[in-house]
């Protein structure tokens, strides 16, 4: 077989649902030649990661690792360990993600109960409520707090009284939150919390970030029937992380580890509270330039993520055209909707290493200069003027985007 | 929080069971910039990278992908696609893995029917044709073509024949060969072969190659009920690989995209063939080496697997004071016994990159330098003659080592 020749992939600015950018960093930390997965000095990068995440987590649980895939395997981590045959499962629906949650709850087996609302809206607390009272025996709740398909941010911290009230388990995803806005797995009674690496962690995917309370443990310890995976049984892979064990279980990605490890690093020294509010700083200001040329908001203002902006398109925008554009002209990426908002909204992150004036500045130039070749209009810089004016008003000012509604 | 100080990780030479050493290509590879997954510029590396894999496996199957895990998630894939609550599936067990694919397929609700040889021998073909006519229905066979656990090498093809006479599902385990010995898909009439990268494909660990038979994708098709893991369910990851549907499933690692792509690359430089000898003459010559300092071979030399020598400690070394002195004073790693054979086996990877003239020559001084200050020897240089005798025999004579016996 002849074969095939060097890659050399085209320099993307990628402002889609992820991958977000990698720091030079963290791309460097990749490059670093392998330790073995039980060479001492592994064990000591895995006890520095197990510490940052649960730093990151705002936790104290034991049980807080990377689980060796994407995002999508730490989601099912968290319901295959949990889930037995028979448990009712709450699971709050309002986008792809909620409904995937719902799949992997009947594949092993449990009984997904779907509270639904319409994309764009979050979930009433109230109404979950309601069915915690009135349906029994619930084993817990699952929720999306970044939905990823529809931009909509979901308040976490009643939910968690009310399942801290009933004794239920509550299980949350916060794959395109964690590292970018706040996620205080403590304080909100949260059970198990979930994320993935390459949304605000900007690592490239590949392992997952997740953690499990001692109730969840408890829980996972009291089972029945094993766990349906072995690949994600937490019970055996906590023998692997723990300090006193190093039980072999499967090979953990050597250089994934490194990546995470240099990315929660990159992480510590910007701060989380900085790194938060530019999070925040930097969706206002693209939304406010975005808005001038015609986008608009897809959910309610007051329940934006500030990581992911899921915007309508201007009406005469050709979506598949206009993304085409972007990525081939000006090597920008940005995320189609998905489901029934296909060619009605676009998903631009802004999530880690994404989140800069730089990318923000060169999407609405390359916007400008889309509109004004291909459908006539002449922005003549609005909306890099519009971002620079969030940009100049004094931090302080910018915290009412979006209302803390935690 | 303090953040972390710089990973910077001592420099080893790993002959283990896995990772084995990474070329520096690859290295690079993963420290390219990311395309996101569904970037036009990034399909045409995952069409690249299958084409690769079909040629490494010798097949033309169309499901032939990498998963987004380890190894173990491969096999999992395997065992979660195929099997349905109630299948009976043959696992043959003569260590470790072979009794993990038992687990798996029993967690998914099957029935495994295991067939059990002693630690160290290959299971018969004909105990295996005589169970797939007494037991009825069969669904598939499980079985390991390289036991990492025992350094015994399985021959493949009889059993394959069965299986194609009973019409009876065949999956096989080549983490330990695949890259390193040959693996003969299509003319073995194998069903369902996975591997892993960390071990003779040398990249590092986090994606798992895979291969799906037509006559397994049928099978998954007409599944009466879904696949417990919603991660690994090849009926939607494959849309997501198909050419012509592309379907968002989850997302790809990137990174280890690149890796595996220029991994197999370089496999296609060396060409196969040279590379299967490469292994063979290095574990001959390795193997002679440490005859002479009292090691003995595990497994039956016939059935020794040439990309991970099993050896029996000589009677006077503690295990773990050498491989402690190795690590540290040497900078080698080596795998330890694992279950019944802790303490007694060690277990040395000769795969991928890690099977190179150099690697053996410092292992067998290290050695040698050990039993001299630690255990009163004068081994003087024999272990290291003993091999480079192997490598100065013209190549044709070393064919018979170990015996073909596919």
């Amino acid at each position: 077989m002849q074969p095939l020749p060097a890659i050399n992939p085209s320099r993307r600015i990628l402002l889609g649902p992820g991958p977000s950018m990698v720091h030079p960093r963290v791309l460097q930390a990749m490059a670093t030649p392998l330790l073995g997965h039980l060479d001492p000095e592994f064990l000591a990068i895995m006890d520095d990661i197990q510490k940052a995440l649960r730093w990151l987590f705002h936790t104290q649980n034991t049980l807080t690792i990377p689980i060796s895939g994407t995002g999508s395997s730490a989601m099912e981590a968290a319901i295959v360990n949990l889930v037995e045959p028979g448990d009712a499962v709450i699971v709050g629906i309002n986008g792809i993600f909620g409904t995937r949650l719902a799949s992997m709850v009947e594949r092993c087996g449990g009984q997904a109960i779907r509270l639904e609302v319409p994309w764009g809206q979050p979930l009433n607390p109230e109404h979950i409520g309601h069915h915690l009272k009135a349906t029994t025996p619930i084993k817990a709740v699952a929720i999306v707090h970044a939905e990823t398909s529809t931009g909509v941010h979901q308040p976490l911290e009643h939910i968690g009284q009310l399942c801290q009230q009933h004794e239920v388990l509550y299980i949350v995803d916060t794959v395109t939150s964690l590292g970018g806005m706040e996620v205080n797995v403590d304080a909100w009674h949260i059970d198990v919390c979930y994320s993935a690496t390459q949304k605000c962690i900007s690592c490239p995917p590949g392992v997952a970030p997740i953690t499990f309370s001692d109730r969840a443990v408890h829980s996972i310890r009291q089972r029945q029937s094993p766990c349906t995976s072995w690949y994600l049984d937490c019970s055996l892979i906590s023998d692997y992380w723990s300090e006193s064990k190093r039980t072999y279980h499967h090979t953990a990605p050597i250089s994934m580890a490194y990546a995470l490890r240099e990315s929660l690093r990159l992480i510590q020294e910007e701060g989380l509270e900085a790194r938060i509010a530019r999070h925040q700083r930097n969706s206002h200001a693209l939304l406010a330039g975005l808005n001038t040329l015609g986008f608009e908001l897809f959910p309610l203002a007051s329940f934006t993520l500030t990581t992911l902006l899921c915007v309508r398109l201007p009406p005469f925008l050709d979506d598949l055209h206009a993304r085409k554009v972007l990525l081939k002209e000006f090597h920008i990426e940005v995320g189609g909707g998905l489901g029934p908002l296909a060619r009605k909204v676009w998903r631009i992150g802004l999530m880690g290493e994404s989140s800069r004036e730089e990318y923000i500045l060169t999407l609405l130039s390359a916007l400008e200069q889309i509109l004004t070749r291909d459908y006539g209009q002449t922005p003549t810089g609005i909306s890099m003027k519009a971002a620079m004016d969030i940009w100049n008003q004094p931090h302080s000012s910018l915290s009412t985007f979006p209302p803390s509604n935690n």
